[in-house]
């Protein structure tokens, strides 16, 4: 009996306290810190009239809002949506998956608007954060760093311990994410380094830290069903049809944004075919595997990161694509077995060594960027070279990328290490082993027919425990 | 036994005559109206192009069209997928949920187009009404106070009662709009008062009339299952994310949308979190109910609607969603019990009362607006200080807001009693409280296994229920 | 036992040889000819910067990317959620349908660039084909011809028969196209006849070819079941929202965009109510049908593809819409019973017939254009009426149109059957008539639950089916 199991576990899973402090005491800093330091920026407050008269801005469209907005929601339903529903693939972890994603998501991009606010746009005069649609971007793409750590733990974890990890893991890419685009003025418009594999390896060093050894005794639930691998299906789609958005959301206005979503659309088709080639391989009679083709299809993306809006060329985004599906799905055929890792969703092979990749492939590309590719110009639009840089050559650049993809895979294993440690404390209410992956322990589910509970013979529970709860009406 | 449950019902269910003969009606009156009234714009017609040689209008992307499409493609999602996908929560009325959802918009976006073009548009020179993207926005956004009212009655009207249901919503939003917005020149933008406290206080008044002592009977059909459960959450994600777009569609060109995207992110974060805080504490053991993170995520955009646009500054949308979390949620836990209205989905808690809330926070902020903060010329922009109101001060705006809100709640009330009585008519075809929430009713649904059919015990027929079904192939 | 009826077939389904080596072969052919052919355009290379300055172009928001970028992605939600999740109503083809549907788009759009490109953009100085945003968008047009094709074929064939298939696919439709918009001058930007009409009879021809007169063995497989009903109503609802892009998302800048959007809004709309209205008065109760709903709803669309950026007027747009929801529901119930094709979605009475419609539709509507209607330089723009053809009268135009759409039917019929031909060969791996329909054959399903095995009475299996899959954690 699905209940049995649950009285019989040693663990304190309460979170009647826990849960509800976290998220009070934390949303009330949130509000007196936004009232400290967050206001609107010149283009999304009401005297925008006046700066656009005084820059001579003939028309509102010249408004970053229409350059971005776009592409923003194209990576608020990812963020949502898409990472949500991607890991609603097991039987019973369907509410955890999205709902937690959900809290942590709307927990994350708060904090991060002041913590990227505070490394990057702090006005020294005001002591102000300005924000606009860029800085929910970048909220966005701050939370998706935590979200891809979730996937390592998910179905392990309680929410109180999600939102710990969440909160060090947004301090964290914060940082990192200074060190490397503004110390060493690397470029990842679309995060290949600072979320895929910071978040990858963030991810994976907790789930190591909190390694547990009898996890077998949930294997049970440790599964899809037919159904929730369809649903798993939206979370995939709305991802891989929306990561050329991903990539190009904070590139440059005009052909930054236009070539970065060009190269990702190319290397997400490539991708699509090799991890079907591979997948098809691993199997005696060439059957296809649900979770390669909701994963590896994805790796595409993420390696080309760094590079969508470099000159890469459409070959060469092909290129990525095809090699990425093939690793990344061999990654799920061959290392998931033999890590010692448990890593639920198989980041590793979806985000950390894709992340990786993106960041090698990122190194390359702008070491050979060249003027005669580029034009003189292009070559100092796309890598920034201004002020403080203006003299770096493509060559350097190409060294500050590869340091840079070492800066986020230090900070993820580092930071993940540590935050591990702290999750270890056993006051977070995370489920005993066996009853992991199950979303009894934190969710009120329907209740099962009444009418029948009796006579249910105990193989009909199983089908029966999900059809009926009551609403109030 | 099902199909013999349908047999006992008293009622005739039967719409073969009067679901088509609406609908052929009422869309052969639509091309009539449409082919009298309705015309493109400037902007959508042909001519354009003269129009931009006579206004030396640079460029095509000027044209409204690229200000207003992404945020009209938002809306049209959360219009047909939010509120369709949000319904499907009940174990067996998904079909009713998406599929009646999906004719009663598409029935009233029609009738709201020439509604609301008799009302705000129809030219005085050539009685004509001209369209375009602005036109489709708000023709949603009248829907969408219908599709609000049709979550109170969920499960227990016919879909031809919900097509009258319509039909004098929108004729009922209409005047209430114009009432609002052009004689009380009240600003909401996204519509706290027009939409939601209107179409939540309609669908009550209706629900009350149409109240059924016996809806007990249908008991064992008022709940959720768990993948149904999980579909809901599709409706709510789509809602939550596209919210921006929703309370920014038809805001001022450039900062107007801009900073009401950011307002609406942001009190939508904030709600997310105290919606679990309170989901949690009301749990034993603080186990979070799907109700609640389905609905109740949603009220700070809601409550957002009339200030979106307004400089109410991040930390005070913030604030707003913070209550609103926690008032909504109270909502479902204390208040749904209580009242005695049989209001399916809750739309007292989602849509009602953070309506009121939005036009109260509107009220209070166009009050206290200030030029120091706002400009001279973004305060005139802003409230629309032009023409007849061009010396209105905010304080006097403050009043006309709140004088607002109190139109839309007698328009709604008053409205859905009489629509109601209308309805209770014993000519519609509604359900017998029996066969509420069913969708056996009005739609063939999928057929049993029939090799199967004998030899299974009673309590295997629901799981047997939804095996198969016959398609012409 | 569902794994016993596996080993009964005789066919051949191991696809491990085959389908790795057309995805291996097939994507290094893409690389090599994308290396040789594919570069990016002027508005999305890094020499943007001189292009703007050479044309005095004065924003980067001139960039066509901003112009057609979220059409673009709407239709590219379109193409993998759409046409996807649409054909997850059987009950045990969901990853066939979403699986497959992945793979061959993903497939094709890569080929649809070299082949459009060669007929369309190839440079003769360079002898490159220079692509952008809308060559990305008529890549996704060109797949969804091939995607239409697999609606008539679904659960039938092998993948590699569906990557022949669409290798063909978009050869035949780069040519047809090429023939009816360049040589014949005709319009037809949302591609009923190009898209729709040509994809409907290729794929009812391959159907046809392919004729399986014991298909009735797998009937138990050929229905649905409530839940996969549910998931089919997210494709039928993103293709309906979305469907104003597509057919806007390659007309003209400015009033061209916008008026496509309109007129396509209005025709759906009134689609729906006349599907409701024929499919509640085909059963005794007036019970409406799913079939209906989910594909009929969407006829409207596909009959506005050639005529949405001509003034068709909004009432033009509401009569075509009447009609088709008429004509394709009454397909549904009475064509789809009598035709040998199996055509698995129908999708005859949603792409072929209403495809014709919009042929017809186009041609009258062309003839009927006058200067009255579209100002002088509105009807020159329209049609195009330049260069070669800038003496063509409107009359002229309407023939063109028509035969335009003989073009497209005579392609789809005779290159389907062609293609039909050579998908019979027994090299492909297809299913045995009694396993069609059937995610078994191709994809490794979730397993059983192994502890109750023994014990479970046969009934129970199917419910069990769905219930268990190992996973590497």
């Amino acid at each position: 009996m699905k209940h049995v199991v649950c009285d019989k576990q040693s663990n304190n899973t309460n979170i009647r306290l826990t849960l509800p402090v976290v998220c009070f005491v934390w949303q009330i800093a949130m509000i007196i810190l936004f009232g400290v330091f967050i206001r609107y920026d010149e283009e999304s407050d009401t005297h925008w009239v006046e700066t656009k008269a005084h820059d001579n801005i003939t028309s509102d469209i010249e408004n970053d809002f229409y350059f971005r907005y776009p592409s923003f929601q194209d990576v608020h339903v990812m963020i949502f949506v898409g990472f949500g529903f991607l890991m609603t693939f097991l039987k019973r972890y369907s509410f955890g998956a999205v709902g937690f994603n959900f809290l942590i998501a709307s927990f994350g991009l708060q904090w991060a608007l002041l913590m990227q606010g505070w490394f990057h746009s702090l006005d020294p005069q005001t002591g102000k954060i300005f924000i606009g649609v860029e800085s929910l971007i970048n909220a966005d793409f701050c939370v998706a760093g935590c979200l891809i750590a979730y996937g390592a733990v998910l179905g392990k974890v309680s929410p109180v311990q999600l939102l710990v990890m969440t909160l060090f893991g947004v301090t964290l890419f914060a940082v990192e994410e200074y060190i490397i685009l503004n110390l060493l003025h690397a470029r990842d418009a679309g995060g290949s380094m600072v979320i895929h594999t910071f978040g990858g390896y963030y991810g994976l060093a907790i789930s190591r830290v909190l390694y547990r050894p009898n996890l077998h005794q949930s294997k049970r639930m440790q599964g899809s069903v037919y159904h929730s691998d369809t649903f798993a299906m939206i979370g995939t789609l709305f991802l891989w049809m929306f990561w050329p958005s991903f990539n190009s959301a904070i590139t440059d206005h005009g052909d930054g944004q236009h070539r970065a979503v060009i190269n990702t659309y190319l290397c997400l088709a490539s991708t699509v075919l090799t991890t079907v080639a591979i997948s098809s391989l691993s199997q005696k009679t060439g059957k296809l595997d649900m979770v390669h083709i909701q994963n590896s299809t994805l790796a595409g993306g993420v390696a080309l990161g760094t590079a969508a809006e470099f000159m890469i060329s459409p070959y060469g985004a092909l290129i990525v694509g095809f090699f990425c599906g093939i690793i990344s799905t061999m990654g799920y055929i061959f290392i998931s077995k033999t890590l010692k890792i448990q890593d639920t969703c198989g980041i590793h092979n979806l985000h950390a060594m894709p992340g990786v990749i993106g960041g090698i492939v990122g190194a390359i590309t702008a070491a050979a960027a060249s003027e005669s590719v580029y034009g003189k110009q292009g070559l100092i639009n796309t890598f920034d070279f201004t002020g403080d840089f203006k003299d770096r050559t493509v060559l350097t650049q190409g060294g500050y990328q590869a340091a840079g993809m070492c800066v986020s895979i230090v900070f993820g294993v580092v930071g993940g290490a540590i935050v591990g440690s702290i999750l270890k404390l056993p006051i977070w209410g995370d489920p005993a082993d066996e009853n992991c992956f199950d979303d009894e322990v934190y969710w009120e589910l329907p209740d099962e027919e009444e009418e029948h509970q009796e006579s249910i013979p105990p193989i009909l529970e199983y089908n029966n425990h999900m059809i009926h709860k009551q609403q109030d009406l």
